[in-house]
This record gives C-alpha cells, structure tokens and sequence, in this order.
C-alpha cells in the first residue's frame, strides 16, 4: 500500500487480553494508578505527570469544571428538556459554546506567553507585550474581571499551588508583569485572573496553545452532566423557555 | 415573584470577591484540595468521596477515557478536519454518537441490578433476571465482548479495586453471578465486561442510572481532545475520507 | 478486494468536469430546475416529485420550519453568544434537543398509521389503535395540543392541501378518525393536530418512520438560522443568563 | 419592568387559534404559498421573495445541498452508528465540521466583494482587491478548484440563472472579474467556483456576509438526512470505522 493511503495512531490499541494506551497496559499501569487528572495529562502530553505536574494540572482541570449557570449549562438544560433520552446530545450542545467569547482566554493568553519576545527582563518583555496590544487596539487576555473585584479569588490559589510545585516561573511570573503594566497604562488594577494563570500554566508545563481550550471543554463537560442531574432533579428549563417566550412576543400580543 | 416562575440551582455562585461550589469556598477547599476525579464526583453526588470512593471513582473514570480509533474519535477528528478553529465543536460531534449502542451498556446494568429483585439469595436473584431477559428476547447489558477472550482484561482490575475499596457487595457480586448464569444458558462463558462492572460500581456508590451514561460522557470528552491533539500533529481525517469517497464511488465512475 | 470492506454510496458523485446526484446532472437537471423543498424529497426518496408531491412535501416542510422562541433556538442564540464565529455550532446545537419531547410526534403519528391493522372500516381500525394505545397507557401521539383550540391552525389547511394534491387518503383519514374515537373516550376534542396531520402525510408519501424526524430536523435549521440572524441585530441571550442566573442564584445570596 | 431586562423577538408568535411568522398568518399566507427554499428567504431578510428572488434563492440552496461522501456526511453516519436513536444528533455532528475549511468560503467571497473599493470601473475594483490578499499572502476565496478543471459545473449554470433573473449585476460580475486577474498573476486559469458566485448572489440579494455560512448549513442539513438514509439502509460507517482501526494500529500490533 503507498504510504499516502496509510493511516497511523499511536494513542491506543488492544488484543484479545489486552489493551494497551499511550504505551502502558490499562488495566495494570493506569488503572487505579491514575487519577482522572492525571489520565487527561497523559492524553495531552503522552506521559505520566510527576507528582509535582499532577498537583498542579489537576488544580487547573478542577478550576475549570464548574461556573454555575453558565449560557453553557443552560444550553445543555434546555437540550435535555427536547431530548432526555439523549443525554450525550446535551451534553454536546453545551460544550458547543465555548468558543472565543468564553473559553477562548485560556488559550489567548497562553498563545500571548509563548509569542512574548525573548530576553530576561520580564519588565521589558512585559512592556513590549502590553506594547504592542495596545498598538493592534486589541484587549489583553487574561488580565482583569467584570465581576471580581479586587482580584479574581482563584488566581492567588493558583498562584499559591504553582509555587508550592515549582510552576512558578516565566510563564506565571510574566503574566504577572503583563497585569501590572497594563493596570498601569489603564490607570486601574488589572490583576491577572483565572483564565491568565491557566494560561500561564500550560506554558510551564508545555502544552500547544492550540490545544488550551481542551482543558476548558474536558472540564465542563464534567460541570455540565452535573448541572443535567440538577435538572432532572429541579428543572428550570421549560419555566426559562416559557417565562422568556411570553416576555419576548408581549408586544406583538399587545399589539391585536 | 410567583411561585411558578422561580428558578433555583444550588450548585453554584459566586460574590465579588467569593466563588462557591455545592457549599464550599472554590478557592480554598477544592482547588488543589481535590483531583479532577473527586471534582466529578461531587458533581454527581453533592459531596467529597471518602479516600475509598475518590479511588474507585477515579478509577471507573480512567477506564472509560480512552479506546482507541472509534466512531467518536474518528467523528472528531473529521469535524476538526473542516472547522479547526472549533475545538468544542469536534470535541461536541464526538460525543454526539455515544448513545444507545456504544455507551448505553453502563447504564444498562447499573438499571439492570437496581430493578433486580431482593433477596439474600444472589443466585435466585440472578437466575430471576437472566429468566426476565431471555423471555423478553433482550440481551443481557455489561456481559460477554465481541473481542476481548476470555475476559475483559479491565474486568478482573475493577473488580479487585473494588475489593480493595470495600465496593465489591450485592452489585458487584450480582453482575458477576448474571454472567455466569448467563453463560450457563448459553453453553458458553459470558464474563462481566467493563461496562457491566462499571454499572455495578455506579451503584454501589449509588449514582441514578439515568445519570451513569454522564460517567462516559465525560471521560471521553478526555479522550477526544488527546485524539485531536494528534490529529494536529498527525493528521489522519482527510486521507479517510477521500480514500472511502473514492472507493465508495467506484461503481458509479466505472459505469461511465 | 474483499467484499466485507467494500463501500457504497449511490447519492452523488463527481468528475473534473461533471457532478451527478441520485443519477442526474447536478447543474442542468437539478440547479434551477427543482426549489429546495423538491431537493429534500429528491434526498428523501431518490426520484423528482410530481407537481402533486411537490406541492404537498414543501408545505409540510414549511410547516415545521418556525416556531417562535423554542428551546431550540434559545439554545441556538446562547450557542452563538459563546461562539459567534461558529454559526454551525450554534445551528449543531439548536438541533441536539429534537429529540423524543418535541418533534418525535410527527414519527409517532407515522409509525402509529404504518403499524395499524388493516382492514377498509377506518372506524374499525382506529377503534383498534386507540383501544391498544389505552391499554398500554400511552398517549396517541399527533392529536390534541397544549396551547391551540379548539385546534391546531395548520390542521385545517393541511388537510385542505392534502386534498388539493391528492394526499387525503387512508393515513390522513385514519389520524383523524383516530382523533376523533380519542376524543370521544376521553369525554372531550382532541382533534389532530399538525404533527398529526404531518405523519399521515409522511405515509401517504411513503416515506419510512424512522426517517420522518429528519424533516423537523431539516425544517428547524432554517428556521434557527433566521433566529441566529435576529439574534445578531437584537441580542437577547445575554440578558437571558444574566437574568435567569441571578434569580436562580438569589436564595444563596440572601444567605449570606 | 425595566428596559435592561427586556426581552424581544419579532419572528413568531401564537394565540390559541393563530400562529403569525414574520407578519403573516401562518395557515393561510405561508404554508402552501411558499416553497421551502421561499420560506428560507423569509426567514433571511424577513420578507417575500419575489418570482425572481425566488428561483435564484431556491438554485442557490439547492446547489449546497449535496456533495456525496464528505467529512460531514461521514460523520453523520458514524454518529448514526452509535446513536441511531438520535438522528438529530447525528444531524448536529454533521453540521458541527462546516467551518473555515469546507463553507467558509460562501461568507468569504461575500465579504471581499461588500468590502472591495467602490467605483464603476470594475476592473481597477477587482485590480485594487487582487493586490490587497496578494499583498496579505492570502488566498482569494471562491476562486480556482482543486479537482473541477477547466471550471466548476456549477458555476457557468448559476451564471446563467443569475442573468435569467436580474442578478447579474456589480457582485456577479465582479467576482468574475477578480477570477479573470488573479488568474492572470498566477498564469492558470481560475475561474470562480460555486462558492465564489454563491458568496456574490449572497450580495446581489443583500444578505449580512457573516450570515451567508448559513445558507450552506441549512442547505446541508438537508443533504445529510439524505445520507442517513442511505446508512440505514446500506450502512458503510462500520466498516470503515473497523478497517481504519485496523489499519492505524497495524504497526503498533506488528511490534509485538
């Protein structure tokens, strides 16, 4: 066969007994080894994390899972109240939003670490980074909150666990000095937030920034089959679509 | 306000300076506190797992994440393939498929043994469902493989996890006395597969079988986002679908 | 090659200078020759409808296009507020909550009439599926309607068309008869409603059951296309969540 | 109620015996008066086509509709596959792929053509627009083909429509003229594509170029129900599903 028509993974594979996964037999070596956390690691990095990765990549999976009622939970109620027997439908429809406007921070300022001009003096860096969004007009992700006030309360956890495993470093420390300068520039304080320190930390641990929204997907969907349990259990779905399409169409009753 | 338009969730909300999930300050009692696997258990039973639950749990998760080349990654791959700037969305077909056929098997068992008769006797109970099934000319769900001979090599490691945990009582026990009753009547062995455990694990950590399918969705939303971080390294989609377009349609341009 | 990997399709193929679907010349026999509603019976039965079915199968299709304010493109407007450059996705997950609550009537209705018993005394046999849907405690489905009365609207014209084109045979008698028998034992009008009218017609077209779904599927993204485009002029997505969220939240809030 | 939390839609309302769609009576005005390729137009600009309108809309969908076995399609029937009772989501999977790669390029060539200078001469137009994407090193859209040589089929008959009925006007004819210039940079022949002249009745009608990736997702909506279909009858999801798994891992099971 010409190698143009061959076809290759090396994720996983089996046999009658066995079945193998990035390398390792599942049922002796990852099973009951790894946690879920460390078993997303293993399918965005190809290894086995350190004790130290584990720590902190779970943190970040764990940040991740759950907003409250999100446009992301709704969508995935309102989906479960047209098809309950579906619940895999819901659950996609969810994830189906989380695109620029939401999720998109994480991988924006992980792609703005690793684009960040070469040298050691993160101030400079810093400035040249904060420089040049501010010369393309467009916002700097990561930094700043419309609601949390005066700092993003998962940011100095993140922050305090990155430390304590040794994921502190450039990435995180540059972000850092991204927020101050530009609170500077702006006149106001624009401390880093969840999404900034995320982003940072796929640096520190080398993940693709194109790929940072993952992180976001696989943890909603976890956040997003609680919130369909919530609802099978005390809906609000059909009360939302008819309180809002009774609201949205008065005028034009109003109007006979 | 009404009654009749009042919306309540209790999972989640947050102040300026505050972030709470199911009663517990985010920041300070889950981040870095839990693992991505505790997370999803308390999204899908409002608590924190004990030591033994957390291990069982994570476990049951890690066995669901990952399985190769299958419909649903090769589904997410081919939806990357046209809109790679959506990853949610690829991550979103993917999970679409798992329904009735492929990840319905859980849910199965675990509804299985919880509409199972009572009784002390395990074998009586057993042999009153495998009878049930065989009259009703419906297979029995979370028992025997197409391919794996002659056990499901996840089988026998779930089993002694649940052991070591304390999770291997009336459901675990009773999956495996369905199988062998099962494979009795059948004049061949029919061992519990993983997904008939898994379904015995979720209840005995007492999950709505409505919900176990949630299990499997989210751990391969895990599984997806490694497939398509392959897939952008090594690219597969688009030589699968013009190698089957091509082939597929030789019949019609050989009739030129 | 072994016929086990053989592949097929029959609906369209192309060369460099030609494409032909379900064996005709796309660009003269096809483009500009049948409108769209006549492509989806070409897609549905692989021939060209007759003035008669074109007539009738646009109409229905017309029929399902737009309901207002549904789940389904609530759904859709929140999708697309999360992911604005990925209209599919929002229209992908509009469509995810067509399942058994909404549109699974128009199948019921069809597969309820193709499964009836035979027989040229309609009174006799819709006695016969009423009868056998009491029984089992089901509701018929394609009759009555929570909203409209004394009926459904569209069933009237609907009818009326049917009759127009040639399509007010036994499916179309029988829906209403059942209706009628329905309404009868249950001591008041249960007149068939449009979902109703709609199966008849998918059997007096001949079209299977189980595909019958995939005309509200197919109707409704037009439709949550045309909200998609208000959606992006006069937004109320956002205003939903943020509503719905600090309401549902209300009760944590005044607990602190 | 205050202004911030109103909610609007002027699409669709009901009362108990009325249903209105844009202003009209849905019974009587729409249904059985519209085709569904009107009734899209409808829901696009808000208003009746007129007979022109009409045939050149209803040639424009129907042109998208159907492309044989493409990413979508195939995804499709693999969702099909493993949820058959779901075939929305089958649907949704399908449509979640339609982004940058595959319909881009409709709203791309829409958008060049609303966003090219103005002035008479279209030559110096279409001149000024070349030079700005070979400036950008940026692909032309809706130009050239991969595999139609000399010429899209469709692209001469959409043409042809577009004179018949008035639409043939500074869009149409610039797009050509772009084709003809940038051809003449590259030395080959690239006369505009489907999309290309698609992108430029999507200006001559008037449609928002950032709604225009919806004509293609409705229009392929229908197509993959077509395509479900055909699984359901001769299915091909399987085995290719089985054959690429074999062929992926061959080298991984050759290294035992």
């Amino acid at each position: 066969m010409a190698k143009e028509t061959e076809y290759r993974t090396d994720i996983g594979w089996s046999t009658a007994d066995s079945i193998t996964v990035f390398g390792r037999d599942l049922p002796s070596e990852i099973i009951g080894k790894l946690n879920f956390g460390d078993m997303a690691f293993l399918e965005m990095t190809g290894r086995i994390p350190t004790d130290e990765e584990s720590r902190v990549f779970n943190a970040m999976l764990v940040t991740l899972v759950e907003h409250g009622l999100t446009p992301s939970t709704l969508v995935a109620r309102m989906t479960y109240l047209g098809a309950p027997e579906s619940l895999q439908g819901a659950v996609a429809a969810g994830l189906s939003g989380l695109g620029s406007v939401f999720v998109g921070s994480v991988e924006g300022s992980a792609r703005m670490i690793y684009e960040a001009p070469e040298g050691d003096d993160l101030t400079a860096v810093a400035e040249a980074v904060v420089a040049k969004y501010d010369a393309a007009g467009v916002q700097i992700p990561g930094i700043g909150h419309p609601f949390h006030k005066p700092i993003d309360p998962r940011t100095p956890r993140l922050i305090q666990i990155a430390q304590e495993t040794g994921f502190a470093n450039r990435p995180v420390l540059l972000i850092q000095e991204i927020a101050r300068l530009a609170g500077v520039r702006k006149g106001k304080s624009l401390p880093a937030n969840a999404t900034g320190i995320l982003g940072a930390l796929c640096c520190e641990i080398g993940l693709d920034w194109k790929i940072c929204r993952g992180l976001g997907v696989m943890a909603r969907a976890v956040g997003i089959v609680g919130h369909l349990l919530e609802e099978s259990r005390q809906p609000l779905a059909r009360k939302m679509w008819l309180d809002i399409e009774e609201r949205a169409t008065r005028h034009l009753r109003d109007g006979e």
